[in-house]
């Protein structure tokens, strides 16, 4: 993919038309957006798809939100806004994008792009960042892992579960998860988890507490909503937290309160998409010296679908159905 | 009180004789307590008196705690055990113990006793562990309460509200509180705390809102069980925590997971009793090293009512009525 000289005015975008299944997303065409102060502006070959665009979607347009969805490109940076340093033109990148990154061309936040890791492909590269951000970010800075602590990962062969499984048990920590087949528990375990349990199958709160000898693990990783309140503290060591990456709607979520104080349990959880950018960036700086060096060798996305722009829909479709394991991506160009 | 050559064989001490009101608290002759390793007998000068007594009668005997209530006393070393260094014979004390305050001598764990502040009476002191130790360990190490942190006190005028006022706002954090009456809220402002808020009158979360700018609280201490979930992450800044320390039954509380997500709170809470040893006896460092100095002059516990052992029923009507605003002592001998 030859850098490009110039950048055209317009380009072609996925629209969310209106709140709806995947038949509101729509091909539009849009203008190229400007690079401001901080900011880069990247030809995109591939965008990944996540559970937030879904989410998204089905809400319809906001305008607290750019129309177009997609939270992670990878590609190539062919503009660079004023004060960007450390990225150029020509740089194969991957980044985070808060929003519009099912398009041609994505806007990022500098300090939230990191290069195409040097083992690995520019169009595998954007099946990374919403991942290996949401990992770190709630693992390390929400949940404050410590070193020899135990996890357990809920939707192991999900984008971030593939990932975080991999990342995790790297850094050394004993890795259960949960997954909704036995091929999807295989998979999972040959990613590294230690033991994956069929939650189909299993209450995997016993499960867990059988696997660590009645202690229980560290911390929990919930992308599944409220569901799984008293389950959670259920699988909790003592000083053990529950970390939610998924609201699931708006409802609320019931804990047994007695059951928490005695293990001096948290819960808690977060959004990656608004968090700050400073605090972004200091997510890309650790991601950079922990796993940059490793991806594509000890630690590769799992892809589950390849899709044209065009088919956004169809890709959006797929992830419903939740029968995929792995990340499903988008080609651009 | 002179320091007695010997200690008797038996005891006047209070037994919760079935589940019930007060009036199944009982007294009874009982064995004074041989003293094991680790281990001091004190005689009794004031027993406190905690909501969780009253819990205890409730559920009525129970072999997994001592029959005779009461989680806290002032009095006299009279036996020490062996590996006991630091406390001897003679020594006016205060101390947490496991059960049993409520009789003529009490076992407690070494690491647990604390001397009687200088400026302060043997009996006064019987007010100081349960609601020391509790503040200490819920705001410092469950809720992790940093330098320049605001907090939020549910029950201010309660005997741990009025001790974790003086404590915090000694210490420099600036202590909203919330009581069920006018008077009581004067009382908790006297106490230093920035701002009262009557429940009654007031949505506390909102007043909490308005006097931080709209920003929260970091840490609010929950005594109220399960009924605040909601309104609590309301009143929280980012990253603020709610710490319980009463479950108020076994009813599950039910959380805004999206809102504690998007302001990654922390819901958690802890038991003192079951705590380990070893983790009250780092506590008690503490509050020697900080608080100690200032015990009866700066910080001052508030006795609401002093009645006879033997009016241990009374005792229990009086908190249960909650009309009473501080520490509710048992003077022993």
């Amino acid at each position: 993919m030859p850098f490009p000289d110039t950048v055209p005015a317009q380009q072609t975008g996925i629209l969310i038309s209106a709140a709806g299944g995947p038949e509101v997303l729509l091909p539009a065409t849009l203008p190229v957006p400007a690079c401001g102060p901080g900011e880069v502006l990247i030809r995109v070959a591939c965008a990944g798809v996540n559970r937030h665009d879904i989410n998204q979607r089905r809400r319809g347009p906001d305008p607290s939100h750019r129309p177009v969805p997609g939270l992670e490109v990878s590609g190539v940076v062919v503009r660079t806004g004023a004060q960007v340093a450390g990225v150029a033109a020509g740089d194969e990148v991957c980044a985070l994008v808060d929003g519009g990154g099912y398009a041609q061309y994505a806007l990022a936040d500098a300090g939230q792009v990191l290069p195409v890791p040097a083992a690995m492909s520019l169009r595998d590269a954007a099946a990374l960042p919403e991942a290996l951000f949401t990992t770190v970010h709630n693992f390390f800075n929400v949940a404050r892992l410590a070193p020899g602590e135990s996890v357990l990962i809920h939707g192991g062969t999900s984008g971030v579960g593939t990932l975080a499984i991999q990342l995790l048990s790297w850094l050394g920590h004993r890795v259960y998860t949960t997954c909704g087949s036995d091929a999807k528990c295989a998979m999972a375990e040959a990613l590294g988890a230690a033991q994956a349990f069929n939650y189909r199958e299993t209450a995997f709160e016993q499960a867990v507490l059988a696997a660590t000898g009645g202690r229980g693990v560290d911390v929990i990783l919930d992308m599944a909503g409220p569901d799984y309140g008293r389950r959670n503290v259920a699988a909790l060591a003592r000083r053990g937290r529950v970390v939610h990456l998924a609201p699931g709607g708006n409802a609320d979520i019931a804990l047994p309160l007695r059951e928490l104080m005695r293990k001096e349990a948290v819960v808690t959880g977060s959004l990656l998409r608004p968090l700050p950018d400073a605090e972004k960036a200091e997510i890309a700086r650790w991601l950079l010296a922990r796993a940059w060096p490793v991806l594509g060798t000890r630690i590769r996305p799992q892809i589950a679908l390849r899709l044209p722009l065009a088919q956004a829909g169809e890709a959006h479709a797929a992830l419903e159905r939740g029968d995929l394991a792995g990340k499903i991506l988008l080609d651009v160009q």
